[in-house]
């Protein structure tokens, strides 16, 4: 096989305020590689095949001096994420060609891996698509199931509202409380997106750019449980509608991830109310809780009990364009980055 | 004996900003009572001699329409908070003349009480000082024991930084913190509240009003718990300061008392580091940690192996300035109203 366009995106910039396509990361078609002869010294060769875009990413576009949980991308290196590649050639003893692993992938279309640090090879016996495993069997699924089982001590007939309910994450929060007989408040920034929620079974869903959070939660609430994507404002409003002893699981605040922070006022409700408030980063979970994920969570999602949707993107010229939708909250769905067929 | 002055304080309006004396609240002198004949009603007749003034009272100081934990204070009635006082006379089955009753009483000399509501009798073996009762034994030494219990998770060797650590919630926590071998950060707003916290055993003490608290936790830390009495700018670098996994037990948040709310910035650290955030109320923790409290610390009170230390103000004329010392941080230690000897 002669040798093919290697594309690559890369970090190309720190962002000020949101991605700049085009500025804070570039597609770089310039590498070729011939994945019949590129020497493997020991490694495996994985042709990707999907990538996911999710919200965290911005929080790898900083400046290197910046602590956080995950580390910074690397300037004029590829990004990195969750994503599903098949291995084409292997030296390695545990890897062998036509095996699919799942992990932390490149943004390119061939890599060389010397090994399987955070990466995992992993088998498909429902045939479900390549994609559901970055999505409701990925990092966004775990992180919905796992950190639901640890923190939310939900009870039939309490009420839980969950921000972003139409995304990876919150759809299947959605889904675990009604299978659990609570009440289900989400919110979402599109009437698109306010129908999902509607068909995976919310007893309440709003668009919250048309509809005003605190008027929904004062009417319907209290609220048992907060689920929080968003942070600010939103968070704002859940604290005044909270219930004594209620429950906050922080999972994400992308209200202020593109404006340095959004300011949270009504704090002193966590003593006023009892309030537990837990953030997590899910990786710390995934020990205690792994077996009863695979366990559950792939036969409902084969059989359809389970649902998710997807925004699919061909390519990895798009994934600038998809960075800032996702920040932006454009996309429709968990979004996809599909990098190539099998 | 003839009719004596029955001296109250009244709830007189609801403070805009910091409470004010003599506007908030009214010293009234023009009730009369006589103590051998007032009709009982099968009630019992107390004689207050210790009240206690606590920051959380800035919270019922305020109108009635907005909910919080515990009620608003009426107007024109007066006020309320945790106090020691003897029965004189009894016509219920289960107090006599003698008895001593600790709890919520009115901010009054002789009050006749129908029944225990929110009042119990109460021995005292040790021969301490009635006003222990309302300090080190009594709300602030439970709440600082209790959610110690129910949140630290503690661990040998871990850093707990401790904000108002003069006072009588957060010297006990420093206590029982060193106890447990932690590193022990305070801060206070005086140099004779940092010289109390180093005599009680804190490894780091210093006066926040003249050194930098971020500067001060980004040397001595990251901090694996925050005690939090004060909420805004404090708890924002305790955020930064934040090992992973970090607990934060939130106890108070003066700084917003009397200005709103006080915005926190840096709450996205709850996600990026893992932190848990506990708000909680006293009395929620009693029935699990009461006998626990009981049998560990009134012994060590009396050995003086736990110190503490009380700024006695002497008769009700004094409630409504020790109120706004106590809002302010100039009272010196845990304010106690003398009412009246035994």
């Amino acid at each position: 096989m002669a040798p093919v366009k290697n594309g690559r995106v890369l970090f190309n910039s720190v962002p000020e305020g949101f991605p700049e396509p085009g500025k804070t990361t570039v597609y770089d078609a310039s590498q070729t590689i011939d994945p019949d002869t590129v020497p493997l010294e020991g490694g495996f060769l994985v042709k990707v095949l999907e990538l996911s875009i999710d919200p965290y990413m911005r929080g790898r576009m900083r400046a290197p001096e910046k602590k956080s949980y995950s580390p910074p991308f690397a300037l004029g290196q590829p990004l990195v994420s969750h994503g599903v590649g098949v291995v084409l050639r292997s030296e390695h003893s545990k890897v062998k060609a036509g095996d699919h692993v799942y992990g932390m992938l490149e943004h390119q279309n061939y890599i060389v891996k010397k090994d399987l640090f955070l990466l995992q090879t992993f088998e498909n016996p429902n045939k479900l698509p390549w994609s559901a495993f970055i999505g409701v069997l990925g990092m966004p699924g775990k992180t919905a199931f796992m950190a639901w089982r640890e923190y939310s001590q939900a009870k039939k007939g309490e009420t839980v509202f969950v921000s972003t309910g139409a995304g990876p994450v919150g759809s299947l929060v959605i889904q675990i409380a009604k299978s659990q007989g609570l009440k289900v408040i989400g919110s979402a920034g599109s009437e698109e997106k306010v129908q999902f929620m509607k068909e995976i079974g919310a007893d309440v869903a709003f668009n919250y750019k048309t509809t005003n959070t605190a008027e929904v939660l004062e009417k319907e609430g209290p609220i048992d449980i907060y689920w929080d994507n968003v942070g600010g404002e939103t968070l704002d409003a859940a604290l005044d509608a909270a219930s004594l002893g209620a429950r906050f699981i922080e999972c994400g605040m992308i209200s202020g991830y593109n404006t340095g922070g959004a300011p949270v006022k009504n704090l002193a409700n966590v003593i006023g109310k009892s309030i537990s408030m837990h953030g997590f980063i899910v990786s710390r979970l995934e020990e205690k809780h792994s077996a009863a994920f695979f366990a559950e969570i792939p036969p409902k999602v084969a059989s359809g009990e389970i649902k998710y949707r997807e925004d699919k993107y061909n390519g990895l010229e798009t994934v600038g364009d998809v960075l800032l939708a996702v920040q932006k909250g454009t996309n429709k769905a968990k979004a996809v980055i599909h990098v190539a067929d099998e």
